[in-house]
């Protein structure tokens, strides 16, 4: 039998994830077992376990490629705006696009997992906190800068702009995936867009 | 052996739907078993399908309940606030309190039911929309009294108020919950000022 190469173990690999976050954006990642994704991608459970080692091990490594497909959708086609109030509105933007159509059957991946794992403490849980607190860190950054900037007033508090942002896309998300009402993201978009009215 | 009233049957109705409330916000909606609610009551199984026939019933009248102590801690004590802006700011006032200590030990029930059951058709995905449909209705309505009494500027959309307010409430949840951060709480209260600010 052939030796398989390292890149050919990596593209299974990111093939397994990719598979992996369809399915925990669907069932969540508590529903996310090696068995359910070994009978999807129709491998032995055996071989999935020798990829990640354990269930947790597999939701982390899906959870980290979910917040990957996160940032590559709302932060990187931001990232050539201006730093400040036009790079927050380049994220706006993207965000409610992603919510509009998101990468995911189920809607954002990231509320759902902030939802499953909030009263469940472990390493998931330290992982969703710290995707979040990257995600508001980056957020309130561009919130600095737009303030440094002189585009949002000087009193702002840069925290209260990342928080009340994150809160709008979570809230819009939900709302969004249970009434399928597309006049929500253009409320969402006008209710950002008062936030960074200043 | 005597008959039961029909009060110790509706006081033990009560009873087993305040266990199930405590129980599927932890465990969610779909966790909420016959079989492992009677565990906790310490019931038989068929006593419990007696009662509410099946899983799915018992996740509706739960459901109902959860909406319910929702309705008393968050819209009740405002209900004395004259109609409009300040009944506005005395619900925000309430829902920021239920936020910071809600009476369920998993968080806002609403909120976890919302993301549990998006993707799931079915007769408990109808009563999540039909809860959260009222909800928004009684928000919009009060949103439309406070215009009416020249308390937000005539051109404010009464469902753009409502939208907001929940959205930032539903996204606070989520956050509280993860990190339990009580500065939280003072930032959502007043991105909710702002949007009632006009």
């Amino acid at each position: 039998m052939p030796r398989r190469s390292a890149t050919d173990v990596a593209g299974s690999r990111a093939q397994t994830l990719g598979a992996a976050v369809q399915l925990a954006s669907v069932v969540g990642l508590e529903g996310l077992t090696i068995g359910r994704l070994a009978d999807r991608l129709g491998m032995s459970k055996s071989g999935l376990v020798g990829r990640f080692g354990s269930k947790e091990q597999l939701q982390l490594a899906t959870l980290d490629q979910a917040a990957d497909i996160f940032r590559r959708t709302v932060y990187e086609p931001a990232d050539t705006a201006a730093p400040g109030l036009a790079r927050l509105n380049a994220i706006c933007d993207a965000w409610v696009a992603y919510l509009g159509r998101p990468p995911f059957p189920g809607g954002c991946f990231l509320t759902t997992a902030m939802v499953e794992f909030d009263a469940r403490p472990g390493p998931v849980n330290d992982a969703v906190k710290k995707v979040m607190r990257r995600w508001l860190a980056l957020l309130e950054r561009e919130a600095s800068t737009a303030i440094d900037n002189g585009e949002l007033p000087c009193e702002t508090d840069p925290k209260d702009v990342a928080f009340t942002i994150n809160a709008l896309a979570v809230g819009a998300n939900c709302d969004f995936q249970l009434n399928r009402n597309r006049a929500s993201l253009q409320r969402v978009r006008r209710a950002m867009a008062t936030v960074l009215d200043g």
